[in-house]
């Protein structure tokens, strides 16, 4: 890039693209994103593209000279966005569907152009104050007690890696922080506790702070595939009487195979016995606990030692937005918080005395990006009234679907429905494995189709079908159009 | 938000927000960064803001009904946009300068409206397969053999913490991954090494993984705060004679304090030698990297096990863009991998037969934002050409700087200047402690007069300033303007 001056002469420009190409292509990303927004359903969910199709068309490597913004913004409209998967596509059943709704684009885009890292208050005020604000919104339409505070990490994934770092810091007899597991035969086996359908991410964060994936005891399930409470009590006398350590226990709200909802409130009284930390997973479920029928069936959610909701699932927010309610933030606090001198804030000045968060001190990351500007829009824009009224309404879709496969003999529900996924499988032919065959075929169908995504699972050994409503395109006639696929899907295969 | 009919009545439109409304305010929006941007140097870098200020303006409780985009962003230019710490501004000199570039914004928008779930190449096809490129053209440029592989996570603290937990899933007799360190008296104080200065991340780091915060030894550093490896060699050898098991040596190139470039190629030898994870933590400094000259300051980064490189610090990408390089991908993926039913490619399809990456297997995160795709425009954007430049102008700027202060006899250069940070402090005083006092009050004045912001840090026990370049913005004039501000600042402290 090069500067013109005044005399006709050039020099390289060194500061950023010029002010007036960069508005141009702000504009037409405006535009792009609109487009896509308002044309999204006309791609196939999935893409038809082959491992290695999209890097045959990338460069080996990085261009020498700068290239114009128009080109840049011209490959994408032709190599990315048609090779992407489609989140925001109305047909989007898979996984937990999800939307990176319009307000949270608006609030993503000026967050990218702040570029705050609000480690530090100092290092962003607003930034630090909304996002404890938006969190406590969001504590109070959960019917969470005051105690609770919430912060926004990136992923559940994350959320629940702190929340059970936090359980181990707590048992303060064995030093772990300053101290730590190796080298020391008096700390015993530390068992965490947990749905057997529980999410990779309590593996996950298992194998990374140590304890271990064989000390997380999968505890049996009810007919609905919930947590079975007597069992929870009987491995944790078995684990006592081996000499182990139970430290926590995950109680899930909307389970990923299922949206199965743990008994929270029976499992907070085993926890209260037993002194153990209760971290809810209602990374999913949890923000249709804004509803307060939906949160009605999440009784105990206000006992927990910390919960992780995800408004980037189900409250419209693009993606990353994992908010973690703790009880007892100073405790929290205290597993993480470290202060080099360089982030130290002078004693004597007016936020060393009033002692604001520093969001550097609630987890592992330094950098925090400002994820509650999209939140605070998505909120604002939607109302509270309007983000129950589209949970609501998912979840209508979701009963519509499950009374047409309960009225289909050829088809079984395979769970209940307490929220908005819906999980059923064909029936047809003599054994397991021949259904589970038929039901891979008709995923398979229904997925090349193109206009909808389907996911599946394993129930009892058995190959199920997920359809997840979340999406805020998706409307009754998206929810039609994938019965219909299936139901065509069951003719050709098994006919 | 009503849905007019065209019969008159009107329903809710349980959709998002509507595509006009949408449109014009993502106008808006773009017309707001580009102002932002043009205008940024015109705020004061830190806010004039107190603690709880910004909270006190804003509703206790989120909004009942839902409220226009347009009174939205009037809020967000009102009560947001002058409370942050305005890291785009020319002025910021503080912590580690950064730039969320233009190209980058405009990736960033898309990527927000795109909303891809990239866990799996099958949920992010071009996502997966352009972070995987755009981290191979940073290699290249890195002058990393082609076995290193890159893939991109939030920040530097989590790529440091997934290298020490691929370092001690590494020490496959202890099978800690399965069975964990409690309730084992075979597996001994896992250890690990690091200049005295290292970054607090890696403090995380041995707190989270249960290692303990005192099995990090505090190596000394030489002159010029770069870690002695002969110091450290012998720190190793204390642990072996004393039963404890040495796993993995971090070197920093660029410390957070001073930018000092631990000998890297000694410290790989030592590795070598004692068969230890070399991580080389080079967040900030990395990027320099691309520029020949100063990649031959870093010889033996090419032997490392794992290198971070964050271009969100100083390649002009908006936060957050963490890029780990691994040697040993499959090693590295071992670690953490996990694959639940439901996320189970089959078997008999074209993605399961060419086995693509699935980025989820790259660490704790399921969830994986579209970060390549802002990196991608930066890099295209600006050309290799370009960001060298850019490189090189600030560590112009910086050298310029440091001149100035060696010249002047009332300050004194505090450590070398390999990059664009220049530590040094003013010399007047008998005592430390009054030296102290006298740098203390000239940052305090320096911050509160608006146009820059300069940090500080600790040398030896006593206190140095930070003036650290590294934004897009800043330009000669404004290091002048900052080199003024601290002599005025000087004379009236001082006089």
């Amino acid at each position: 890039m090069q500067e013109r001056h005044k005399d006709g002469t050039e020099t390289p420009n060194l500061g950023d693209v010029p002010a007036d190409e960069f508005r141009s292509a702000m504009h037409r990303v405006a535009d792009l994103v609109c487009d896509y927004l308002e044309g999204v359903g006309e791609y196939p969910v999935l893409p038809s593209v082959r491992p290695g199709d999209v890097a045959r068309s990338l460069p080996e490597s990085a261009p020498e000279e700068p290239e114009s913004l128009e080109a840049i913004l011209a490959d994408y409209k032709g190599l990315i966005e048609p090779n992407i998967t489609h989140w925001n596509h109305p047909g989007f059943f898979a996984y937990f569907a999800n939307t990176g709704s319009r307000p949270g684009i608006l609030g993503e885009t000026l967050a990218a152009a702040l570029n705050v890292n609000a480690m530090l208050w100092k290092s962003g005020p607003a930034a630090t104050e909304l996002e404890e604000r938006v969190c406590d919104w969001l504590r109070q339409l959960l019917e969470l007690p005051p105690e609770f505070r919430g912060h926004i990490n990136d992923t559940a994934s994350m959320s629940t890696l702190l929340a059970l770092a936090a359980a181990r810091h707590r048992l303060s007899e064995y030093q772990i922080r300053e101290c730590g597991m190796g080298g020391r035969s008096d700390i015993p086996a530390l068992v965490v506790y947990a749905n057997e359908q529980v999410h990779s991410s309590i593996d996950k964060a298992m194998i990374v702070l140590g304890l271990g994936h064989e000390n997380l005891r999968r505890v049996d399930t009810d007919l609905a595939y919930r947590l079975d409470s007597r069992h929870l009590e009987a491995l944790i006398r078995e684990d006592l009487a081996a000499g182990h350590r139970p430290i926590a226990v995950v109680a899930t709200v909307g389970t990923t195979s299922t949206t199965a909802i743990d008994p929270v409130e029976e499992i907070a009284q085993i926890c209260r016995r037993h002194d153990l930390w209760l971290h809810v997973d209602a990374a999913y479920g949890g923000s249709a606990g804004i509803c307060p029928e939906l949160r009605a069936q999440m009784k105990g959610l206000e006992s927990a030692s910390s919960i992780v909701v995800n408004p980037h699932k189900w409250l419209f927010v693009p993606m990353d937005c994992s908010v973690l309610f703790v009880r007892d933030k100073e405790g929290f606090e205290s597993t993480f918080s470290l202060l080099p001198e360089y982030l130290k804030t002078p004693e004597n000045t007016a936020e060393a005395a009033s002692r604001p968060t520093d969001l550097m001190n609630l987890g592992v990351q330094l950098g925090r990006r400002f994820r509650s500007l999209k939140l605070w829009m998505v909120m604002r824009a939607f109302g509270v009234s309007g983000l129950r009224a589209r949970i609501r309404e998912h979840c209508r879709l979701a009963q519509l679907f499950a009374g047409w496969v309960e009225a289909d003999p050829r088809f079984e529900l395979r769970a209940p429905v307490p929220f908005s996924l819906v999980c059923f499988r064909a029936v047809l032919g003599e054994s397991g494995e021949e259904q589970d065959r038929l039901n891979e075929a008709i995923l398979a169908r229904v997925n090349a189709a193109g206009p909808v995504f389907l996911s599946h699972t394993q129930l009892e050994g058995r190959w199920v079908l997920r359809l997840s409503i979340g999406n805020l395109r998706t409307t009754e006639k998206h929810v039609v159009q994938a019965w219909d696929l299936i139901r065509e899907a069951w003719e050709s295969v098994a006919l």
